[in-house]
């Protein structure tokens, strides 16, 4: 029995989840993963005291433990020597490997990998190409890799599961040479849907599972398309900004307008930049904010506004993914506003009847896990998403096959 | 009987075309127009010498006759000039009105309007809107105003069939202060929509028509979505690069790329601009040609991902827009690519059938007006558009309201 710490780090903060790990369970299912704790470090870099929620194996919230948060100001590096003292301090862990979510593995990296020194320089290369997420990803690994040479630690990839998709779905219109250079649709939320591809057929029950649309919904938004298993497109492309109608991202936007902020309305690359991702989005067209639970009680009309143009994108994408599968069998909420906003669900479910889709109004308002009536043509279902137990099992996977080899 | 003369002026060619007006004709069709002359002026502004290509009543050849291009340089005013003394000094006609294409008419104007210096000077407003293509269109009215102050010239609006657009449909997800400053998507080709969705009725014979798309596929390309007889929603947005991919312009592209060539590809915005516009698309893929006809002749692999490319985005449109509508009951297809590329609309047929499309291969193959099977669910077309005649019909009908008023 070996424990996985799995961490998954953002600019300001760090989710991260211990597992323990039983190698006789079922190795193709989660079965032989168990979680023991679960936990939020925010504020990371604020220069404020960070905060903490941590949680035990039932989800119960429990008091943060002494020394985990020890600092009054935290950056990643303290952040990760305050989590790994805490791990072996408690004698919580007999730790065999860490995971990772790293958002970006370019074009090469199509499954996981573990991080060596050459791979961490493969991976910072990326940077560019997610300035915003890319280095706070990498930034525990190479601190554990200072703290810790001998453990093992894995990079899982957002973008990995969508390097199946064709070429049409992955390349935009523009001149080779560009498109040779990376600048194609990379799609993300990747260990997300991988998640929920792996559990799915466990529901469906028969039902036919071949043609499949993800709508992950959370702060960040995006849907893919899973045809016979494999991720064939999806609404997000270049960046994390593109596609749905997010909590403070645009989404989709002419680039033409991008253009015109810069030249006709004097704004530089940055602003546009903090304008897209940080001003926009349900934040921007409410005015009030980016929490769908918060924008849900509102009376306002811009918060109803708002509401409506999320509802239509994802009702517009529906048909979109639906086209690049020809057709539509089952249909999968997942995320924050997924799992929990039934009247978000109910406007996109009646948007999308033509599909023949129909919900089971009162299995919709409890979240339950199927929430589509019996005469519907499509499967429609909530199901929560588990990124942190997809990395556990992709790091435990690769514990297993290293041991093996 | 009177005469009117047609301008659809862009950046280096102008298209014209002269009409006689029977107004004891079907008021509410295009009978009473019967058209004299149609003619291309190209290479306008060019520095070289001008082209020109003149046609009779029956789309036959004719030779340039003198006067018409009489300079070895020629600007859009001297291209007015020219045109306007041909018409009056060959005796061809009794010029009581002019119609002109303007691409935008921003959010205030609905329907055509009289072009007098108020009007004319409102839509200069909107140049920051359309750099490349609301300069030239004015041009041609301002000097005609200067030549004939007593000629009535109306302005048709490429925007204004879709300001019957909902809200979700209109509105990107940005701060509202934005929004209402008229970043918004205006959608263009509304021409050649009001066109086609006056005509399609003629052939349906009471096949059903309330969901209705059309694809407009020409060196610039969008799809319009019209229910009820209304655009709900169309790919084109804020400018005329969102959307399908076009002989030369991108379409749709995550806004973060456009800041990606920026920042680190160092491009300015002129460069990115003249990038997205002018070298992307069908040439920028192919790295042979904008042009459809030669890339359906070419055994290159890049012809052929660029066909694909461009395939596979309007098979996702249409599944986007049949989304807005909750279903389709009728697909047209127009303009060069939309008329003529057989290949084109058998791959988009081929690849929608899971909306019930089917093409009657030998109608597809002869460009025949209906090309769906019998069996097909969906009505399938390829009818010709005629911007010219929508504008001569527009101009002709406030000819008349005025008379009357």
């Amino acid at each position: 029995m070996k424990d996985i710490l799995v961490i998954n780090s953002g600019s300001s903060s760090i989710k991260f989840a211990l597992y323990q790990h039983e190698p006789a369970g079922n190795e193709r299912g989660f079965d032989g993963l168990c979680l023991r704790y679960q936990g939020h470090l925010s504020g990371i870099g604020s220069g404020r005291p960070p905060g903490l929620s941590l949680k035990d194996e039932r989800g119960e919230t429990i008091d943060a433990p002494r020394g985990l948060v020890s600092q009054k100001r935290l950056d990643h590096h303290g952040a990760i020597d305050g989590l790994i003292g805490w791990v072996e301090r408690q004698g919580l862990a007999n730790l065999s490997a860490v995971g990772h979510r790293i958002v970006h593995g370019g074009r090469s990296y199509h499954t996981p990998m573990v991080l060596d020194a050459e791979v961490i320089r493969d991976l910072e290369a990326f940077i560019p190409l997610a300035p915003l997420h890319q280095p706070y990803g990498l930034e525990p690994a190479k601190r554990l890799a200072e703290l810790r040479p001998g453990l093992p630690q894995v990079a899982c990839f957002d973008t990995a599961f969508h390097t199946t998709q064709p070429r049409v779905a992955r390349e935009f219109a523009l001149p080779r040479e560009l498109t040779d250079k990376g600048l194609i649709r990379y799609g993300f939320h990747g260990l997300s849907y991988d998640y929920i591809n792996r559990v799915l057929p466990d529901h469906l029950a028969g039902a036919p599972g071949e043609r499949v649309i993800v709508a992950h919904l959370g702060n960040g938004a995006s849907m893919c398309a899973i045809k016979d298993g494999r991720s064939i497109t999806s609404t997000m492309g270049f960046t994390a900004v593109e596609g749905l109608t997010m909590g403070t991202r645009c989404g989709s936007l002419d680039p033409g307008l991008v253009l015109h902020l810069i030249d006709q309305e004097g704004m530089n690359t940055q602003q546009v930049s903090e304008l897209l991702y940080k001003r926009s989005g349900l934040l921007g067209m409410s005015g009030i904010s980016s929490d769908m639970r918060e924008l849900l009680e509102s009376p306002t009309p811009e918060a109803r506004d708002a509401i409506a143009l999320f509802v239509h994108r994802i009702v517009r994408e529906i048909g979109s993914l639906a086209a690049a599968m020809g057709g539509l069998d089952q249909l999968v909420f997942t995320a924050g506003i997924g799992e929990r906003a039934v009247a978000v669900r109910q406007a996109v479910g009646e948007q999308s009847r033509w599909l023949g889709i129909e919900l089971d109004d009162q299995a919709n308002a409890c979240n339950a896990t199927k929430v589509s009536s019996e005469a519907s043509r499509v499967g429609v279902w909530v199901i929560p998403t588990d990124e942190e137990r997809m990395i556990a099992w992709y790091t435990a996977n690769h514990l297993q096959q290293s041991a093996s080899a």
